[in-house]
């Protein structure tokens, strides 16, 4: 068997059965966000990686060598966001074509640098390889959180419901943009489709602020795709969910997009990854206050979309019309045919 | 100007010099074996990365999954060694095609573990992407030290002599019979050989014994070749060198191969990479009784094969027959023509 038959997540499974037990030190290994290591009595340290490869990731023709950079950056960060962390430390491993300009991997450097400083964080080693094929920007992220306020995917329980950041969607919309640049899209529509696509916001600060409020009891960026990613938190924390359909955040621009590719617009935002949202769960009594408080803090949106249920009840999307239909991974499998 | 003009180190020198100052948590950034980052008040962290990519670091032909993954792992080991640490955690980024076999994935697995875990270290995250191109193994270590064992680059001395751990050139002798297979070398020589080039052993011991007696003053890994390394502890501790050509340590299938190749034995021992040793300095008096402990310690001869030299005084290799050539770098340049 191909690791395309098996699929990526089965793969990742794979893997961590084959891994021995972890050493005390270790609170949560392969199959979150990011690592969460034994510190000091009050700290947890967070350790992430994410790979972006030429042909797959991005194509060098639709993004600039200072947006790579910065998507890179923000993917990574993103994982720590997601923990409730602060960024710290980086890495970058690059395999780079021996006639790439050098400008073009000081530009790449730029956007690394930037996005990174922008959260605090510092590049503090790496490594380059030669390669003869596609452009490899790996990059490796630490990060810390208290104890007391880490947030990982298996914390959920009946009686939540389900908050993300922002919009849903715009990632996907963004690169239906990039693969159909002629879609009649307003410039400035299309202007916020394509950023929120190339260069994604991380949602450190929301991620901070959702765990210093200590109410919340699960998260997860929303990288692969809602369905995907929120399915992750009911297999991590043995729980059903609903998402309301008609209340998952989708921007103007991205309903535009949708209706020009002919999409249901909630199926585009609920399926397509890489949005970079935040998805988290709250005891339902708390959400709207803490929905508040992040908004306050940040400015960023928060939206409650759904409620976690039970395991035995499943996992739904009630549709705007009242019906339901099976939420079933629809995000992002790297092996997957077609992918 | 493009990257295989400007060359791999000016390239690293380059990009370093764009970063911003690091916080005051960075003992030692860029440019290192590995990062060294504040911990608590006893001890830092160490934190390295390493690529391998098909085609360039490995031939699928000539080395099987397991023991890539012993090599990836064994080389980003012997980073943290090299600084006189101790492995802690790992992290694993794959790009793999497809249609690769799950089993070559499981055996890849089972290399990397077997490796970290014969440290004491763990696997607790990763990720896994498709690429169309060569498969590529980027391995993220994450290390301890205490601080008043920490070894560096930086702190070699006049004064001081260079001393190796084992053999110098196995490495290069294997990959020429890997490229070579019909170089009449007898059989249990050619496995010592090809072993030491495909799976080579990282001196996390010996480095630990090193850094733990307090009485070495600087560290590196011989993984560019030793004129390449020894060149980097010079430029970052400000003195010169003069190494002995005919104390340098050399296998007999080492000085078989060089023989049947057209080389130099010492030449091909100090020039070629992927040996993996250790190269340190030590005030001279103290050398003997740290080498014999070292030795008595882990079973791994220790070899005197230089002394360091005021900078003004150059870098030297003396030759068997006493005459003097310049100490160049000749080891691995990524990006250099024809490498």
């Amino acid at each position: 068997m191909n690791i395309s038959e098996l699929g990526e997540f089965p793969l990742i499974e794979r893997i961590g059965r084959r891994l021995p037990p972890y050493r005390n030190d270790v609170r949560v290994g392969v199959g979150d966000d990011a690592a969460v290591l034994e510190w000091d009595s009050d700290t947890y340290q967070l350790a992430t990686c994410d790979i972006q490869v030429e042909g797959v990731h991005f194509l060098p023709e639709s993004i600039t060598p200072y947006q790579l950079g910065r998507r890179a950056a923000a993917i990574n960060l993103s994982d720590i966001a997601a923990k409730g962390g602060i960024p710290q430390h980086c890495l970058v491993s690059l395999a780079l074509r021996a006639e790439l300009e050098v400008s073009w991997i000081e530009s790449l450097y730029d956007g690394l640098r930037e996005e990174i400083a922008g959260y605090g964080a510092d590049i503090v080693g790496g490594n380059v390889s030669k390669t003869e094929g596609p452009i490899v920007v790996d990059l490796f992220l630490l990060g810390e959180v208290s104890r007391e306020e880490v947030l990982l995917r298996s914390g959920a329980s009946p009686g939540d419901v389900v908050l993300v950041t922002g919009w849903l969607g715009e990632g996907s919309a963004g690169l239906a943009l990039v693969q159909q640049p002629d879609l009649p899209v307003a410039k400035e529509e299309g202007e916020q489709l394509l950023g929120a696509y190339l260069t994604p916001t991380p949602r450190v600060w929301e991620g901070r602020a959702i765990a210093q409020s200590r109410r919340a009891t699960a998260m997860i960026d929303v990288s692969d795709g809602l369905s995907s990613d929120v399915g992750h938190i009911c297999d991590q924390s043995g729980v059903g969910v609903r998402v309301w359909a008609d209340r998952v955040p989708i921007s103007g621009p991205t309903r535009r997009v949708a209706q020009l590719t002919g999409q249901v617009d909630w199926a585009l935002a609920v399926q397509g990854g890489e949005d970079y949202e935040l998805c988290f769960t709250v005891p339902q009594k708390a959400a709207q206050e803490l929905a508040a408080e992040v908004e306050e803090a940040t400015g960023t949106t928060v939206t409650c979309i759904g409620e976690v249920l039970p395991a035995e009840a499943g996992r739904w999307i009630q549709l705007p019309d009242g019906g339901e239909v099976l939420l079933k991974r629809g995000g992002w499998d790297h092996f997957a045919a077609g992918a």
